[in-house]
């Protein structure tokens, strides 16, 4: 059995960029689903598919649904899928905190394909480096999906939804707060009047040292060191900013207490 | 006049890359210094210099001595070296953290030379891409380091002791606390047994966003959607972890506070 027939739900940043990487890897999708309309052509232009915006015209027959639509919604729209679609279709979501069990409710053949990476619409993606990590509780849709997920990367995964939600709040750590700091560092420059971009290959090789390397080993800076007038002289700096002189000093106690290298 | 003659104090991770950027492009280090001489010998072997371990040995009559040594060792290596160089000699340090001041007790001609960066001997780094920033009270020393970090860079910088120490706080955010939350989702992904590399492409795209993009407007996840039961299911998890804990929740309600883009 293979995927033959798929309908897109969704066309946000990741139905965006999935939808995309799909077609261009010779894997066609019929429809795309928006609520609005104009959305759902932009992207179903591109990938040869049909526009629609309403759920009776979402075809009952095709051997895979992938949901693309924001955590509050995947409930809802499964909810309205269900009366529609097939009893034997595939149907699954793209979210890394939702569990699959979310669509047990309401589909025989549920699952999980979710591409663990930031997107936005207007910066092109390297999918091939993405990891999609998928599930679902039958084996061969399980495989069917991890099959699916090589069409399009090179780094395909087995995650259950306990091990996703730990993913899940790790990502929170390293990507949702990490942009928080920068912005912080963004601020600093802003009110200094320093350019950002003074901060940017600095940024770029924080991260990329983590590519090959343990953070535990990459760890720098005055906390890490014990330079206790440093860290006095950045709290003061920061003292107008109550915000950042909490984090400033709730990361550097932490810090401090990292296991010596 | 120009720069003909140069030692260098320090072999470490910025001494290291500093002098090999400057023999590179052909601006030759008669003299390295380092208290370790194997240390120094690595580098000087490299440079076509002469390594040395020894105060006395220091020749008094280079145009330029840059220091690159911690932050803690600045003013005693200033202090040796008063005693060993022509009255005429220009010094420099290369740190983010401590004011051009530090120098003024010992020498007539002094400066900051500081290439903004993370560097670890073993990474390979596109210098050209790195911010230098200079600084003297003279405005003949000054153009003259700014000369020099354009023979290594393509971004050169005027940086004033007060905007580098804004610099330097900014600097601690976007990189040693970034590379510690790289470090708490490294520890959630080895205790849930869930592979760190997952992880590894959303942080360089994180901070690739950052190159192009201000991170006001790149900030995702559930702090910013106010998605409470996504957060009170994180905090759960992280019960285990006093520390991670209270930094999720310092992080989430910073985020909160952020101006609705």
């Amino acid at each position: 059995m293979s995927i033959r027939n798929m309908v897109l739900i969704g066309s946000g940043n990741v139905g965006y960029h999935l939808g995309r990487r799909l077609f261009e890897k010779g894997v066609p999708i019929q429809q795309v689903y928006s609520r609005k309309l104009d959305r759902a052509k932009e992207l179903a232009n591109l990938i040869e598919a049909e526009a629609i915006n309403q759920w009776e015209a979402i075809q009952s027959t095709a051997d895979l649904y992938i949901l693309a639509v924001p955590d509050s919604t995947i409930a809802s729209v499964a909810k309205h899928l269900q009366s529609i679609v097939d009893s034997k279709a595939l149907v699954v979501h793209c979210s890394g905190a939702t569990p699959s069990t979310v669509l047990q409710p309401y589909f025989s053949r549920f699952g999980i394909f979710y591409p663990l990476q930031t997107f936005s619409k207007e910066r092109p993606v390297h999918f091939e480096a993405i990891p999609i990590c998928v599930d679902a509780p039958s084996k061969s849709d399980s495989q069917l999906l991890y099959e699916l997920g090589t069409r399009i990367s090179q780094s395909v995964h087995f995650i259950t939804d306990t091990e996703r939600a730990s993913l899940h709040v790790a990502a929170v750590f390293v990507n949702n707060f990490t942009n928080y700091l920068f912005h912080i560092g963004h601020q600093i420059c802003e009110q200094e009047r320093v350019p950002f971009e003074l901060l940017q290959p600095l940024i770029l090789e924080t991260a990329a040292k983590i590519q090959e390397k343990k953070p535990l080993n990459m760890q720098t800076g005055p906390a890490i060191r014990g330079d206790a007038s440093t860290i006095e002289r950045h709290l003061l700096f920061l003292g107008k900013h109550p915000e950042y002189h909490r984090i400033y000093q709730l990361m550097s106690q932490a810090i401090q207490h990292l296991p010596k290298a």
